[in-house]
C-alpha cells in the first residue's frame, strides 16, 4: 500500500521513507542519473535513481514512458536552483531505494501532453487520453461538485429517490430512445428525458424534498453541447414557493463554488423574460458583455426606409440598435465579417453607424444608411442609444425572433472579440442570474397552436389561469431559469398541484382527453389525492462543469462521452447484434442489409 | 414555509406556535371537538380543532382523509391519560388556530393503514402506497444507507465516476437490454448489466479509487429478489490486496451499519468456498443457523444400499447428514413435508434416523433405513454427527450439487421453522462473513466446456496460473463474496491487469481471438499501457436495504419497481408506440398484431 499520492509528496515529508505507485510521466538521463517524473491522479514527483544502487538502477534503464511502477524512497530537498515552482512537489523528489515494474507499457500512440490531438484519436484512446493532468482535474472537480451538492442537498433535507430508468414513452418534446420488451411482444420503454412525472409523483407521495443526480435521455442530432446521455441535478420541493426555491439554488450553487473552487459568487440579479428580450435578445444573458439593445421600434415607423419602417410598422417586428462604445475604429472588413455572421441568424444585412461627431448632428455621422433617416429619427437613435463619439451602431431590423437572435449573437460576438475585451466591454468575472416570469406558451407557426414554453405542468401566475383560454400569448409562468456567463445552468417552475388547472393547460395546448389519459393519466389521477403545492427544478451536470472548468467541450468532463455521431469510439457502440437477440425482442431490422454507418 | 415537520413535534415545542403542512391522516370527533392527525414524511402529530374558532372549525369539518393542510396553532402537552407512547409527538398536540386546505382529496381506493392489500393494488397505486409509513420509511432508510456509503468512500479517496448508460453488448452472461441506433442503421446500444469494464479502464486511466451508485440491467426472467433494472454500489481500487479490500469494505458495511441503523456488526469470519460447501453446502451460508453437514461419502462406500453406495462410488457424488439436536419431535407429517420440499432441488427422497438411545446403538434408532447399513457405518455416523438422544438425523446422498442444494435448503428451512427457533437452532442477531478462494471456472456439462464463476477477468491465485491450462477444476481465484445472513450483499474480485494472463483465461474459457478482439479488444488493448494491480467489488443496494428494513420484498425498498412480469402498473410501461419511432429506427415488429400479453 502506498504512503502517499505522488503529487501531495512535499517539503514536509523531508527526510521521510515513502512508498509510492504510479506511472512513469517522463524518464530522462542526465549526469548518469536516471530522473523519472512519477505520476498519478494527484500530481507529479521526481524520483532519483542513482547508480550507486546497481539492481534498482538497472531496472530504471528499463523504464519507459506509461511503465507503472512502485518506488521506496527517501524524501529529500531538491539542490538549490533546480526546484520546479509549477509542481506542489517541486522542492523535493525522492531518492529510490527500491524500483519495481508493476506492469510495463508499449509505446503509448501519442504523447501525454500533446495538445494538438484530434478528438478523434483522443477518443479511440480514451484510456490514455484520460491519464492527461487535465482529465483528470476535470473528472476529479466534477466528483467534488457533485458531493458539494449532495452535502448541500442533504443538509437541507433533501433525499436521493432513484426513479425509473425503464419508462414509459411519451412523445412529447424530444426523441425517445426506445428499449424493445422481451416479455410483451410489439411493446417498448422508454429511457426518460427527464425524472419530471416521477418526481412529482414522489412529492404527492409526501416524500416532502426530493433530489437525483441522473442520467437523462434525448435522441437528437447532437449539437457541440449535447450528448446522448446527460446528467442532471435533479430537484423538487413541497411546500416553497418560487422565491424561497429560488434562493435556496442560488444558495447551492454559491456554496458549489465556493467549496470545490474557492470562487464566491454575487448575489444573482433577477430579470424578467421580457426585460432580458428587451436588453439583451436573450433568455439567457451573459452578462460580462456590458453592450445592449437600445429599442428603436417606435422611431422607426414613418422613416422613408423600408428597411427599418417594414419591420417597425408589422406585427411582431421589432428594430433596435446596439451601441458600441469606440466602435469607430472596426474597419470595414471587421463589419463585413459581422454582417456576415448575422446572417446565420436570419438577417439579411448589418446596417451601421459610425460616430464621428455628435455635435455635428447627421453631418458628424458615416454610414450608408443615415440618408434615409429623417433628422428626428437620427436625432432619436443619438439620445437614446447615448452615442458618443467614436462609437459604432448597429442596427437589426426585422421579426422580433431574427433581430433577438441575430443582434444577440452579434451583441456576444463583439464582447468577446480581442476588440471588446482591450475597450473593456468584457469583463472576465462569474455573471450569474436568475430570469423569470417566463411566458406559459409559444404560438408554433407551422403546426398552428401553442406549445408550453417550460412544459405542460407549469403552474400559471396567480390570476392568470384565465388567460390560458382567453390570451394564452399573455399568460406569464412560474418558471425560472438561472443563467451563468451566458449558460443556462438550469431551469424550474412551480408545477401545476391541482388537476382542474392542469386540465386547463392541457386544453390550451389541444391535448385531447383521450391524449390525457394515456400519457398523464397517472398524473392526473395522483393530483386528485391531496397533491401538496410543489415545484423544482434542474441542473444540467455537465454544462456546470464545462463551464467552471472552462472545458473546450462538454466532451472534457465525462469519462466515455459519445462523438457528435452518437458513437463511443473506445468500444465500438453501437454495433451490430446477434439475429437470436432481436427475435428474442420480437423486432426485425428494416433494411436487411444494413447501410453503411 | 413550515416552522417543522409533523412528526419531530415534541415535548420541546410546548406553548410555540408552530406552523405545519401535511396530510389528515385521520379525523374523528370527539366531543365536539375534531382531531386531526396531521401526517408528513416524518411521522404523526395530533391537531385540536376547537369549535371557539367557527371559520377555522368549519374548515375542519369539510376536511376528509388524505386532505393536504396548512395548519397554525399552539403545541401544548396532551391531558394526562391521552398520552400516545407510540407517537414521537404522544406527548402534544397542536391546538389549531388556523387552518387552510391547500388540496383536497377524493376519497383513496384504500387505507394506508391496510396492510392486507394486493401487491397489485399496490404498485397500481404507488403514489398513494408510498404515502404509507412504512414505506417512506424503507426509503427514508435507503437514502440514508447510500449517503452513508458515499460519506466513508469519499473519506476514503473514492471518487464517482459516472459510466455511459448506452454502452455495447456483449453477449455473455445475462441478456441485453438492447436500444436501438436511429443515426446508425442495423445497429444498438446495449443497457449495461454492470460497469465492470469501465471501472476497470478507470483504473488503467489512474483513477485510484472509483465507485458509483448506478443502475444495472439485466433483461432475464425475474425471480423474487429480482428487477430488470437494479441498483449496484460498484467500487473499483488499484494497488491494494485482496486482504486490504476485504477490510476496507466490511469496515464501510460496519459503519453503514453503525450509522444508518446504530447495530454494531460482529468481525467477519472469513471462509473459504471449499469450507462453506463442505459444512453449509452453500457458498452464501445463513450463519444465524447452527447447523452443519456431516461428511459421510467415505463411510458409505462399501454399504449394502444404493442409495447411498451408489453417490458415495461415484465421481462427484456426495453423501451427508444433517443432524438436527432435539429432532426427534418433529413428526412423521412434518418429515414427509421436508421430504416433499427436497425434492423441489431435485433429491428423490430424504432419508432420515430418529436417535432415541445412542447407548443402544443400532437399536436405539428409529428409521426406514438402519436395517440397510452396517454396523460400522452406523458407529461412524454417530460419532461424527455427535447425535444425542432425542435428535433427528436428515441424510442427503446424490450427486454433490443435489445434496448441496437439497440439505442446504433444509438446513435453513428447518432453521428457521418454528421448531428450529425454540430449539435454539436460529439465532436472531446480524450474521456476516466472508466467502474467499472460489474455483476459477465451473464446468458446464450441456455445453462441455468452462464458464468462468465470477467473470473472465478475475486474477487468479498466485501461482495458479498454469492450472488455467492443465486443471482449470483446480485452479482458484481472488474472488470474494460479502455474505449476510444466508444472503450475498456483495462480491467481487482481484482483476487480472497483465495482457498475458488476461489471453490466457480467454483460452481456458474457449474464446476464440476473433472474438476476444471484438468483445473485449479495448480491455487488452488498455492492459498494454501499464495497467495498474486493481481490484474490486459490487454491492446490490436493493438487497442490502431489503435485508436491514427486513421488507418481504425487493420491492418494498423500491419507489417505482416493475412486477415480476417486468411491467410497471402506475404508468403502464411499456407500451405500444408509434409506427413512426419504429421507422425512425430502422425497425420493425415481428408480428404484426402483438400478442396479447
Amino acid at each position: 500500500m502506498r504512503s502517499s499520492y505522488c503529487g501531495l509528496v512535499n517539503e514536509t515529508f523531508d527526510g521521510q521513507i515513502v512508498t509510492l505507485m504510479g506511472w512513469a510521466h517522463r524518464r530522462r538521463d542526465h549526469g548518469g542519473v536516471i530522473f523519472i517524473d512519477l505520476r498519478d491522479r494527484e500530481g507529479v514527483v521526481q524520483v532519483v535513481c542513482d547508480p550507486d544502487r546497481p539492481e534498482m538502477f538497472k531496472t530504471a534503464e528499463g523504464v519507459r514512458g506509461e511503465f507503472c511502477l512502485k518506488v521506496v524512497g527517501k524524501v529529500r530537498q531538491r539542490m538549490a536552483g533546480t526546484e520546479n515552482a509549477n509542481l506542489a512537489s517541486g522542492r523535493v523528489e525522492v531518492l529510490c531505494h527500491d524500483l519495481e515494474v508493476l506492469n510495463p507499457s508499449v509505446t503509448p500512440p501519442f504523447q501525454l501532453d500533446d495538445d494538438n490531438l484530434s478528438e478523434t484519436v483522443r477518443l479511440t484512446h480514451r484510456v490514455l487520453d484520460l491519464r492527461r493532468p487535465q482529465m483528470q482535474k476535470n473528472l476529479m472537480l466534477r466528483y467534488r461538485v457533485a458531493m458539494e451538492v449532495r452535502k448541500f442537498l442533504d443538509a437541507n433535507g433533501f433525499v436521493d429517490i432513484e426513479t425509473p430508468m425503464l419508462t414509459k414513452s411519451t412523445p412529447e418534446g424530444a426523441r425517445d430512445y426506445l428499449v424493445p420488451s422481451r416479455v410483451h411482444d410489439g411493446q417498448f420503454f422508454a429511457l426518460p428525458q427527464s425524472p419530471q412525472l416521477f418526481k412529482q409523483l414522489l412529492m404527492v407521495a409526501g416524500f416532502d424534498r426530493y433530489y437525483q443526480i441522473t442520467k437523462c435521455f434525448r435522441d437528437e442530432d447532437l449539437r457541440a453541447d449535447r450528448q446522448p446521455e446527460f446528467t442532471q441535478i435533479d430537484i423538487e420541493t413541497s411546500f416553497l414557493t418560487e422565491e424561497e426555491i429560488r434562493a435556496m439554488f442560488e444558495g447551492m450553487i454559491r456554496s458549489v463554488f465556493r467549496n470545490a473552487m474557492g470562487v464566491e459568487l454575487p448575489v444573482y440579479p433577477v430579470m424578467p423574460y421580457s426585460e432580458a428580450m428587451f436588453k439583451y435578445g436573450s433568455d439567457k444573458p451573459d452578462l460580462r458583455v456590458k453592450l445592449e439593445f437600445t429599442e428603436l421600434t417606435d422611431v422607426m415607423k414613418d422613416v422613408d426606409f423600408k428597411v427599418f419602417s417594414g419591420p417597425a410598422t408589422t406585427p411582431g417586428g421589432r428594430v433596435v440598435a446596439l451601441r458600441v462604445p469606440g466602435g469607430a475604429e472596426i474597419s470595414r472588413g471587421e463589419i463585413d465579417a459581422y454582417t456576415e455572421f448575422v446572417k446565420i441568424y436570419g438577417a439579411k444585412g448589418l446596417a451601421w453607424i459610425k460616430v464621428n461627431d455628435v455635435a455635428k448632428g447627421r453631418d458628424g455621422l458615416q454610414s450608408p444608411i443615415v440618408k434615409n433617416l429623417h433628422d428626428a429619427a437620427i436625432g432619436e437613435i443619438l439620445a437614446r442609444t447615448g452615442a458618443c463619439n467614436g462609437d459604432l451602431l448597429f442596427f437589426g431590423a426585422d421579426k422580433s425572433k431574427v433581430v433577438n437572435d441575430a443582434i444577440g449573437a452579434l451583441r456576444l460576438k463583439v464582447g468577446h472579440s480581442e476588440f471588446g475585451k482591450k475597450n473593456g466591454l468584457f469583463e472576465d468575472k462569474w455573471a450569474p442570474l436568475w430570469v423569470v416570469d417566463f411566458p406559459m406558451f409559444e404560438y408554433d407557426e407551422g403546426e398552428d397552436r401553442w406549445n408550453a414554453c417550460h412544459h405542460p405542468f407549469t403552474s400559471p401566475k396567480d390570476g392568470h389561469e384565465q388567460l390560458m383560454a382567453t390570451d394564452p400569448g399573455a399568460c406569464v409562468a412560474k418558471a425560472y431559469d438561472m443563467v451563468l456567463n451566458g449558460w443556462e445552468l438550469g431551469g424550474g417552475s412551480i408545477r401545476i398541484h391541482r388537476a382542474d388547472v392542469q386540465s386547463k393547460v392541457f386544453e390550451a395546448l389541444k391535448i385531447s382527453e383521450e391524449d390525457q389519459r394515456i400519457k398523464f393519466g397517472f398524473l392526473l389521477d395522483a393530483l386528485q389525492y391531496g397533491a401538496p403545492p410543489h415545484g423544482g427544478l434542474a441542473f444540467g451536470l455537465d454544462r456546470l462543469i464545462t463551464l467552471m472548468t472552462k472545458a473546450e467541450s462538454i466532451r472534457d468532463v465525462i469519462a466515455f462521452p459519445k462523438t457528435q455521431r452518437a458513437q463511443c469510439l473506445l468500444t465500438g457502440a453501437p454495433s451490430n447484434v446477434d439475429e437470436k437477440q432481436l427475435r428474442e425482442l420480437h423486432i426485425r431490422l428494416r433494411n436487411a442489409q444494413p447501410a453503411a454507418s
